[in-house]
């Protein structure tokens, strides 16, 4: 039954030979890869102006200079992402970087940080597209939604989940949809709505304050006060909390693997494409809030939704673009349902985390990867009881954290493939003075120096720009971890701080353990001819009944060559032990029985002591414990017996020189 | 680490010979064993007035009669159980009784309704008891802890569930304070507050209406109203309300063995003392209410509580009271934990629940039964947010079946008594008779006419009073719970009345299926002779390390007389193969290798159709699986290791005709 239920949810098996086929195009590409970056535009306007309008309507002005601060962050991003795209075909995720460049440590702190955000990327989209529809429902009869938001998201995550277990190209295909259409209804709404501003000048109502729930950690500062640091203070809130904006840009550079050849060229063209639709929907969405003096009225409707309403009324339209919303957040939990098990398994093959996420389900899904991220983030749903704007301040820092060893570690590579075109350089420039001197080969020279030339003009100056770029980057993205640490630390990013060195921790302990058991394991100083092992049988009995003479008969065909035998009684009635002394002599076969007193009414207890004591006595032989096990027909009528044999297994189980071998006997009824 | 922490809790354990000493002298039984009874004057004369008082003020002038008329059902249960404990000295639980005179079903019944009936006196005291602390901290620093009622519940009932498991007579010592406390502490009561009363003349004041919440089943009925059906309906709610200070009436018929040799004497004896101190307290605490026109709070502060503080004021007296009777509350609890497991011990020993609750742990408790006991009433506490008003109505149900069921048998006892008497005189008389005739020996017929005439004065009209002292018994009880059943229906006593029949289908189920394992395990048919067994054994290895080795040694050592043998392994990435077949040519001293293609990246599932291919080929011979585990140093290590000897051990335990054999590699570090 359960088997049948998994392959309709699931689907049939994959066999390994048809893996290549299941690579994605550009345009699927951008639906599964960049819905996350997209759809961040549904809550970062919204962050900004929470920030910005605790300190005053008015400070709703410096809105325009903020989303485009991010957009050149965005544009920074771009360029350098789509050096790493070149530089590491085969999918050039901060991991793997980090770890090629500045070693194994910063390695795995990008690991862990990205892991952390893969999460929080599943729990916020999630929140956050419940919110987009409870925003369209609030008011009408579906009203009641609003208040099971929480089990509204669960389901949302299994669905998504069982999507990703049915395999990669499936989930592209129906997501492919819904991401063009909400690019199509923003760039609709953007544009109605200056067209509407313009034609008519109708700004937004401002909503009354008792329904507004403004970020208050800027303090009482009024908008006159805000002068010097507690401007600066401001900004730089309100310009943390628009980064979420950029969550998911590293998605693609990850992915490049999932990519149709030629997959760098692909995901390089991709990025640009999405960038430049991040660019339109920021400062498209940023604009117009300013325009129509948007007050967010927190948690009772999206601020994108109060546009929408605003521009289109409650309409058809309007409905359709919370539709579109709601679907796109949604989906950018995708993007980590595709990035976080490719990173496990990426840990896991390098023996940071259990094998386990190595394997690939039979659908060639790392469905282990799948099935651990739908449950923690569901638990960070529960925890923040689906508040999407409470588990922002987490969000952010893991991301910019990975960007920034990511960059660093671009520049090395750059410094590193320079000295090795020195070296070659080099090489050349002596083949080229040796043959002059030679003489004997006047070509060689030539050839020599044309090969010089050809690599200084191929890759000359690149380098140089190359390393600017990506050096313009990571100190661009540091500052930006540094503001992001600094304004969100009280507000729950001290928990991503305080998590990524115990993911760290455990990292390095698992690897630790691996290596220990592969040394464990080699052949290196084991002979191949090892004597014969000596063999001693007990066979514990509860008494003389049917289901021991398997058992018996089992001990007594191992123990033909000489091996010696022993049944054991454990004697918790005194009163039934001489019944079943002398039923023994009948059933029995000559093997000698022992009985084991038992003062405290233990059963395992002194069968344990006993058997460790015999092992003990000789410890040259290895002591086989012959096991009569109760096989009952249902399951549920295990319950109504003694766990004996599973008790007296898991107890031996670290014994050594013991060997436990159950003998099933059936039950037919 | 839990060994010792389980020794630290539970203490040390006790041997079965010392089984003897653990029994309870008369003053301790009182207390270990009427607490439960003793203890429902706490919140009966509350439940009453919650009834009455929903129909007006005016009538609480039927408290009076409605406590008397509950005295008059308890002196009948007395006289009735009385004679129970004496026909049944090892313990007349309901369940027994109703079995031997009644047949099965009525004694399945009996059992599973008082089972529930165990688990609602936990939930049900401890929550009462609480509710007296919570009544005293009201208004002080320690307010909060109404709040965490719930918390506080759990708490108790685990603390309880610790003293049991450490056994008997500690308990007892431990519970036997407070029940003599709590005694004295509600006579000091009643008899202070009518001193105070005929002083001052002053009644308690009456809490402004919107503080009380009175039920209001009986609908709006007003005083005046009060006629006919619906005073009736009323007076009959109020009984039943009461009726759940009787609660507990039967521990001591059940608890016989426990008592201190002659148990049945001793018991009897405590049983009397036990009644008169209820009587003394229901009709002082219903009377003393009566004149002080007590209006009980609801959920804020109990009667006891409320008239204390009216008696007493706020100091140490009332402090006392109050601690006194959460004590005693929380003591009843303890009557189920010492009832509940002895009763599932019964129903086990006749193979009605798993033979598990009919183990003595090591302490000579029925620990199971304790544990689950604990369990199931945190549930409910849990369900009913630790409100006891809300749980009774379903508790007295079950105790006024088991009642009614148990004075039925004893009926029948009685008539089968007599029968068997009425035969003795019979044949007493016939020998008389014969003697007479034969002349040979006068003395004969003398004596027999003397012991028939002893035996008449001994029994004669006994049978007649006992079957009478019963039947209105019976027929009493019968009427109560009809009363229970109807009032008390809608409010929870469906719930009851659903899950007893469940509960004996369940019981009937297991006692099936032990029944079907005891005919499959008999040896009538079986032959002492049996052919010797042939082997087959396959060696699954997962690569070429040293931890196959000593599943291959032990395999070639099993198969020294020429059973055959086979190793196999299964190609997930088959670039490996070769590797791994030319390392086999070194290490595998012989015995051939097969590799198994896997194209669904399954390990399991080609081995599992290998095996019971092989296993179907060779119905004769038994084939035995040598699989090579890894015992990691560590628990938490295990979670790094794909399951795979778990998983295979799993998939084989069903299957006829295989044995798994687990050979340990041993990790040491």
């Amino acid at each position: 039954m359960w088997k049948s239920l998994k392959r309709t949810l699931v689907g049939n098996p994959i066999s390994s030979e048809q893996a290549q086929h299941e690579r994605l195009n550009k345009k699927t590409a951008l639906a599964v890869f960049s819905s996350d970056a997209l759809s961040s535009v549904a809550y970062s306007t919204e962050a900004i102006l929470l920030v910005l309008l605790a300190a005053g309507s008015i400070a709703i002005g410096y809105l325009v200079p903020i989303v485009i601060g991010i957009t050149i962050l965005l544009a920074i991003l771009t360029l350098s992402y789509r050096q790493t795209i070149h530089a590491y075909p085969s999918g050039g995720g901060a991991y793997i970087v980090a770890k090629d460049n500045l070693g194994t440590q910063p390695g795995l702190v990008a690991g862990a940080s990205l892991l952390i955000d893969y999460i929080l990327t599943v729990a916020v989209s999630v929140s956050a597209g419940v919110a987009a529809i409870t925003s369209a429902t609030q008011g009408t009869r579906l009203d009641f939604l609003h208040e099971h938001r929480v089990a509204l998201c669960i389901f949302i995550v299994i669905f998504i989940a069982l999507i990703n277990l049915r395999g990669v190209r499936e989930s592209g295909a129906i997501f492919a949809g819904p991401t063009y259409l909400f690019i199509l209804s923003m760039v609709a709404l953007i544009v109605v709505g200056f067209f509407r501003y313009y034609a008519t000048g109708q700004t937004m109502p401002i909503p009354s304050a008792e329904n507004v729930h403004y970020d208050q950690s800027v303090g009482s500062v009024t908008h006159s006060a805000l002068t010097g640091g507690a401007l600066l203070w401001l900004l730089m809130r309100a310009f943390a909390a628009g980064c979420t904006a950029l969550t998911g840009v590293e998605a693609i550079s990850n992915g490049i693997p999932a990519f149709q050849k030629p997959e760098s060229k692909n995901a390089s063209t991709t990025l640009t494409w999405m960038a430049f639709i991040m660019t339109v929907l920021i400062l498209g969405t940023g604009f117009l809030a300013y325009k129509l003096n948007a007050h967010p009225a927190g948690a009772e409707e999206t601020l994108v939704s109060a546009m929408a309403r605003h521009t289109f009324g409650s309409g058809v339209f309007y409905y359709g673009i919370q539709a579109a919303t709601a679907a796109i957040l949604v989906l950018a939990a995708n993007t980590a349902f595709a990035d976080f098990p490719r990173l496990a398994s990426l840990l896991a093959a390098d023996r940071y985390l259990p094998r386990q996420f190595a394997n690939r389900g039979d659908r060639l899904v790392f469905s282990n990867g799948v099935v651990i991220l739908a449950i923690l983030a569901v638990v960070l749903i529960v925890i923040f009881k689906g508040q999407e704007q409470a588990m922002l301040p987490l969000y952010a820092v893991g991301v910019f954290l990975s960007f920034t060893l990511s960059q660093s570690g671009m520049i090395i590579h750059w410094l590193r493939e320079r000295k090795s075109e020195e070296a070659k350089a080099r090489i050349l420039k002596q083949e080229e003075q040796q043959s002059l001197h030679r003489t004997e080969d006047p070509g060689a020279a030539t050839h020599a120096r044309e090969r010089l030339r050809a690599l200084e003009r191929d890759k000359g100056g690149n380098w140089l720009l190359s390393t600017l770029i990506n050096g313009a980057g990571a100190v661009i993205t540091f500052i930006v971890l540094i503001v992001l640490t600094v304004t969100k630390f009280t507000h729950g990013a001290w928990a991503v701080i305080v998590l990524i060195p115990i993911l760290v921790a455990m990292f390095q302990a698992i690897n630790r353990h691996y290596k220990l058991v592969a040394a464990q394991l080699t052949l290196g100083q084991v002979k191949p001819d090892r004597p014969p092992m000596k063999h001693r049988i007990i066979i514990p009995i509860s008494g003389i009944h049917r289901g021991v003479l398997p058992a018996l008969d089992y001990a007594r065909s191992l123990s033909s060559n000489g091996h010696q035998i022993t049944a054991v009684y454990v004697e918790i009635n005194p009163e039934n032990t001489e019944e079943v002394r002398s039923q023994w002599e009948v059933w029995g076969k000559g093997v000698p029985l022992k009985i084991l007193s038992s003062p405290f009414r233990s059963i395992t207890k002194p069968l344990i002591n006993f058997i460790n004591e015999e092992s003990e006595l000789h410890k040259d032989s290895i002591t086989t414990i012959v096991l009569p096990e109760f096989v009952p027909k249902a399951w549920w009528q295990q319950l109504l017996h003694n766990q004996m044999a599973l008790l007296i297994k898991g107890k031996l189980l670290f014994s050594k020189n013991i060997v436990v071998t159950s003998v099933p006997h059936h039950l037919r009824r």
